[in-house]
């Protein structure tokens, strides 16, 4: 018997994935969760049934939310993850030295949990002693702590279920009261090919926020379409502006310091949403 | 009743597509050949069981065939192209009008033949008058035309059936014999997910052949993985060294000056395929 995990990416595309075994199906108190062994991109996180994250492909997403933002901000100190429960994105923040605490503020509990659990490479470094994992809604958190943050990344699903709000002005516009006067914002804004209404509303929204908002592109084969947008706010830096022979030589395996400013030249259709 | 297009990319992965009808099933005298009408990307041609283009994505594969080659070289009068027999290529680069004559050499005839008449956003310009339309194989075509063209172009299928001979060494000499003096080279290499030992390979031959050797990237949903590999080969001309500011804003939809250097910035596992 050959069991199939397949993902309607739109009403009429998918992707279809051979699968081992299934490790964990759940229905949290916010969304469906499961974890899946793949043939081909090994163990899956599955949220309201789209994937998050595979153990072959994360490093490309969790590489490319992280760095590009760490390394134009010339002292991060404290970075504010808004989800991100598997903790990807906390593991690839850790190694900038500088970096003294990334407080991880995921509204479920049982994503870490069980990440922590199946999925070890990703999740290794949540009880680091450089990080707080606080279980809690990122919105409510981010109200609360005013001028607090050097870097916020914000991690979510898409918007649908819990992560709606965290695609909102008023959200943006809280992330803003939250960083330092010379802090820098990224979020994962989806795709140009299926979802390009999003990346303009989020783009015209960012834009009468921050002064410098920057749009860039990475290739993860287990999201729709494969091309991937982020969106950067920054109050004060330029990520184009950063002197890419400063950037150290450090343990990754999508992102580079010759990729640094590349990433951010864009096909033509998707400059063409970000204008 | 729903009808679905599966591919499989590899053993355990592939895409899945709704379609409205197959308007083509046939096998020629090289491969079976498919037209098939897909809800999310439109019309879309299928050879040997995989997707080659869509009505709706081809333009990232065609454009990014056709401008880094022909930006870096500083007069392209003669241009051949190999396979490309559904007129994509073609198309872009009659958009470059110092272009005296595009030769199209696809060994199947019924590619032509069927594109011309189900793809004509696609193959439109087969017909121009500055095109010559041949149908031969490839390998004999430039085996009997030394130092005869500016840039010579590899739109091919992936290495099974007819298209095996045009990922060897003796295709790649063929080539530099064929070019003149200062020309350049540029194929369609596949993609680094699932075919890393191929890209690596073809780095290793054109490497041994040609004094300047670079490879780009582009997002193109309905390949494997997404993320797709070219390789440029040159006499003399090295596209990093070119002026983008001279490059001018043609009619493109993914290719631009902005993203000439940048699409040669590899993803760090890319570029150690290549080293």
């Amino acid at each position: 018997m050959e069991l199939w995990y397949t993902e309607k990416q739109t009403e009429q595309y998918g992707i279809t994935m051979k699968i081992r075994e299934t490790l964990v199906t759940e229905k949290t108190d916010f969304q469906d969760l499961a974890i899946i062994d793949t043939v081909e991109f090994g163990r899956m996180l599955v949220l309201d049934g789209m994937v998050m994250t595979t153990v072959r492909d994360e490093f490309v997403y969790h590489e490319m939310v992280a760095h590009p933002a760490l390394y134009s901000h010339p002292n991060p100190k404290h970075v504010l993850i808004v989800g991100g429960g598997d903790g990807g994105v906390v593991r690839e923040v850790l190694k900038h030295p500088e970096v003294e605490k990334a407080v991880l503020v995921d509204i479920d509990g049982k994503v870490i949990e069980y990440s922590k659990k199946y999925l070890p490479e990703i999740a290794g470094e949540l009880d680091n002693p450089r990080v707080e994992v606080i279980v809690n809604d990122g919105y409510m958190h981010i109200h609360d702590h005013k001028n607090t943050y050097d870097v916020i990344m914000v991690d979510s699903t898409e918007p649908v279920g819990p992560a709606v709000e965290l695609f909102s002005k008023g959200f943006y516009q809280g992330i803003y009261e939250s960083l330092k006067e010379d802090g820098i914002f990224v979020a994962q804004t989806d795709n140009p090919w299926f979802k390009a209404d999003l990346i303009q509303s989020v783009n015209r929204d960012v834009k009468e926020i921050f002064p410098i908002v920057r749009v860039y592109c990475a290739n993860i084969p287990t999201y729709p379409s494969g091309l991937w947008t982020f969106t950067l706010g920054s109050k004060k830096y330029d990520p184009l502006l950063v002197d890419e022979t400063a950037i150290p030589e450090i343990d990754t395996k999508y992102y580079s310091s010759r990729l640094h400013k590349a990433a951010f030249a864009l096909p033509k259709f998707v400059e063409d949403l970000c204008k």
